[in-house]
């Protein structure tokens, strides 16, 4: 009998549009009835690493696999852990899915770390939250909130609002919005505007276009407007009405997601003026139907007032969460079966190592951390041109321009014109961004 | 079908008599049995919510849960919570009472705090300390233990020894040996008097009348028998027994309930000479047939060697508390029925809004801490006369003494002489401590 | 009907090389089916009291219990405890081996806490690590993974590598080990030599004969064979062979045990040119067959290139933990019936009693520690000699020589001399290291 590979969730790119709709079924019937399901995961243990705190995503786990009959063991504090005596994160996740646990949820500072845990582990890694990578549970229960709310995903208008640089939430909900073909208004505070690789994924691979966008007044969004971009999935013949000189004027929001500003991930900046939500940013025509979301918890952002407002769904959003991950957790360990297919793309494959002599340039990224003594470094290629090769690391999925090409036993580089990759035999070929890099590596130009 | 109200337990009055004596026989059959009982909660879930260290409290209540059957999450640390990133208690308890537990357990260091959650949690909340306010479930379990050992509560004489002053424990005790019409001698270490405000309850509501005390020789409580005081529930007819200048001679003690110096809620006290006890006061004549409490954990106040001494009940104490919050636990969840009636007295109700003006006074309740950006202040009368009206805050039952009416709309205020309350209609009515806080208001005095 | 005696583990030595045996066989039944006893232990909970961090032991001794489908109570860190108000280790094992939990497992900074939980606790205690003195459930692992391994234990060549001074692990692996006969080869760390104490037992309780070794060269382990020592249990006429001046040779080696350098328990220690194995190590003849160990969690003694090396067992070793510690647990609990005897050897027994004026000389000892205001201090006689008499701790097992023996009431002391002891009625035996010490004491020499 040919064993079942294990799935993970790393990024919400693991599961694919219809196994997600299909977990949105499942959640129900398990919110339908949240007490009744004390037997469905017996026996099963799901261990929660959490290298930074977090009560809210910690419990709401706990709470589904408890839930779900199964057993809990948590490790959620860092100083509490091995990790003091310097043990590497491959080394934790190896034991503790070795017969310890049956699947694992992890929560980690650094980019890239639930990938690296996925890899190492042999039983099912869910990411609780990566660095500013990821945090994909986050997003399937803000999903699935969005989906009962309005019943459907598709052509729905979301505004994004506050940090939408160092979110990661923002950035896993960003990829699923594109995904479903919502559309996005992006108002960020300033300095806090959507990371040029996330826009530049959201085009590359759903391909997202952007427009700047006009929207009717929402108090309480000060000087965000001004920053107000459109992006949207929509079909080119539908495209051309954004990409006249006139932004697109949004007149009906369905959704306003809020964030608060994610302060432990940066330092220094000003958000004397971070927006702050009140019962006269809902009472705006274009926001008489919209749904108030928030991931929680909330600083400021939105005023206690709002809490009664039937529109403000924040604390539903963290009640779906439950159901949510019961399903999810249900799927992973094979107690549930689905019957749609797995995502064509797997973000799970090993690409291009580091051989190659590159090395990702986010500096948070678990390659250059915790990871820098044991990992092998790994790039993807996204996009083959002919100047230059679009790859990405294949743990935090940052871009990387690729300019230059080498050949590893003749240690020679070029630039990537045309034809030249041709001239080097596959598993000869070193990748560099830079004459720099490749001189660095000891490679001298070709002829030169 | 009308809904059940959900019922909490806040402070030891949110319990009836007769409901206590009740859980103290369902206890009985717990803990007759204490591994026999892992299907009556199967499915429900338990969060432990703690803002202050605490074991054994934790332990206990999540032993309690684990031997119903049932499931633990647990934020154990502050540090590890979503209050790092500043999330209001009030959050908390709706996410955390939201899908992810059945039935909730606070410890938090601000006084009121416990009611603030009762009020924003959908589930049940039990109080595990709220700052010096109460610990209603420890009181639970010390008159359960005193019940065991003596057959009875009433008319028992109790010895409360040490801390009177910052020990929740005492207060809560205090308020329910009242109830059950046990007499208390208090013998406070110097500067740990029993705080005017729970005098005050005592003698407000329970009808607590106070003689000063004569105690018999107790060695290891030096220097405490000076203050030493009788607290009695007794009848009119019988109290005149106490008025006399004879202090109350108390010659028969039932119990010695000692606690440790709460050095966490104060500084600088000098704690040199507080009270020891050895064989040596278990030996004087009038203890002959005492109990030895204490709440644990002990410093230096129980000398070891008393702990063989079978009239040591303090680990029998400890001991009950499992099958005594199993009893509470399964009535709050609805899993045993009690055929008691309910206080009549209902704690959980609110009172006079913040409209008042009026502020608490106790700068450790939750209104004035963490709680200043969203709760709205609330304040209930306890007595109504002629020329003040005593109030308490409604979230941690610190009194206030009223002096002054005002007039909403009409912004003036009076002296509260009799007659002037009637002169402002109920919805108009503003309270006022002194014509300071009116002025400061905008008030101006009547006719000036 | 009588009450059975519980049983504890605090050293290895608490259960027989039978009992050993036979828990191996229910371990592997436990391992064939690891979701399959989910109701095993029903009912049951298992407290475990972390007083030093541990992710490791913890989650794999709740790993257990819940896979035996008991419950879990954690108190996993310090400051999060009761002792942060400064109650003793007796005081929190009575109550939380009282009602709140069947089962203890204690971690502890000092040396002998474990013994002194085993007397305190109701409930079967589990030593989960106590200061230097013993890891016994790492070594039932150790042997477990080594049998599985190898199939038997008996004659088996086992080099012990790094740190053997301040390694518990290692102590109790060398007890254990030398139990079944097998061989030893000590390739420590220059500074970090097992201590004299643990040579002494080894030779005084298992016959243990030390003789120098020369080892087949072993890449990595760099300046540590001019130590090597060979520690064997061989029967007498087969220990000719190694008391010539040539030292034995070493050409098989059957596992070779790396471990960390315990840097949290000394400081200032050199560990420059600590060892650090790589497939060079491995690829040495005489480790064709050898198996690479490790406790777990590694630093950088073991390249992670060996983790693909079939020969590399560390992580099956912490893979075996579990069903280990299942096995444990449900003996313990008495869900699982062992045919084979206690050991002999009684290690709770108590011995000679504080009055005998002795001290423990292991400043780490808890006698000398936390438990300093409430253990009597307790000593066995190890050897009684014409001349001095060997004692040990009972609590921390570290030797003490004796070389005066004094009388009690007539308050004389003099040297062991043959026949003095008989001079002295048992009640009235003092004991003494000194005669410094018999003089503080109060003592003067006999006829002085």
């Amino acid at each position: 009998m040919a064993e079942i590979e294990k799935r993970d969730l790393v990024s919400i790119e693991d599961l694919s549009t219809d196994e997600i709709l299909e977990l949105f079924h499942h959640a129900d019937a398990f919110r339908d009835n949240l007490l009744g399901w004390s037997d469905l995961c017996r026996g099963s243990i799901m261990a929660t690493l959490f290298f930074e705190p977090s009560t809210r995503t910690r419990l709401s786990f706990e709470s589904a696999m408890v839930r779900l009959g199964g057993g809990v063991i948590t490790a959620a504090d860092e100083k509490n852990t091995s990790r003091s005596k310097g043990e590497s994160l491959a080394d934790t996740v190896r034991v503790v899915g070795g017969s310890y646990a049956d699947i694992l949820v992890l929560r980690h500072p650094e980019d890239g770390s639930a990938r690296v845990a996925a890899r190492y582990a042999r039983v099912p890694v869910i990411n609780g939250g990566d660095g500013s990578h990821e945090h994909p549970t986050q997003t399937l229960c803000d999903l699935y909130t969005l989906w009962k709310e309005k019943g459907r995903l598709e052509g729905l208008e979301v505004v994004l609002c506050g940090d939408l640089r160092y979110s990661r939430t923002i950035h896993s909900f960003c990829y699923a919005l594109a995904r479903f073909k919502a559309n996005i208004v992006t108002l960020p505070y300033p300095g806090f505007e959507l990371p040029d690789y996330v826009l530049g994924r959201l085009q590359r691979d759903f391909h997202v276009r952007t427009a700047a966008a006009s929207v009717a007044d929402l108090p309480g969004i000060a000087g965000s407007h001004n920053a107000a971009a459109y992006l949207t999935a929509s079909q080119p013949h539908q495209l051309a009405l954004y990409t006249s000189l006139t932004p697109v004027e949004v007149n009906r929001i369905d959704a306003i997601y809020m964030t608060r500003a994610q302060l432990e991930r940066h330092s220094g900046e000003d958000i004397k003026n971070y927006p702050r939500l009140s019962s006269k940013t809902l009472n705006a025509a274009a926001a008489k139907d919209a749904r108030l979301m928030h991931p929680l918890p909330r600083v400021d952002e939105i005023d206690y007032e709002l809490d009664s407002d039937p529109r403000s769904v924040y604390f539903r959003q963290a009640e779906l969460g439950v159901p949510m991950r019961m399903a999810l957790m249900a799927f992973l360990l094979g107690r549930i079966q689905l019957r749609s297919k797995p995502p064509a793309h797997n973000s799970a494959a090993t690409g291009i190592d580091a051989r190659s002599g590159l090395r990702c340039r986010n500096e948070r990224c678990i390659t250059n951390g915790e990871g820098v003594r044991y990992l092998v470094r790994d790039f993807r290629i996204r996009d083959d041109q002919a100047n230059s090769v679009a790859m990405e690391c294949a743990y935090c999925e940052r871009d990387l321009q690729i300019r230059y090409l080498g050949h590893l036993s003749e240690r020679w580089y070029g630039s990537l014109a045309p034809g030249v990759a041709n001239s080097v035999p596959l598993d000869q070929r070193v990748w560099f961004e830079s004459d720099t890099q490749a001189e660095a590596a000891g490679y001298s130009v070709r002829g030169g």
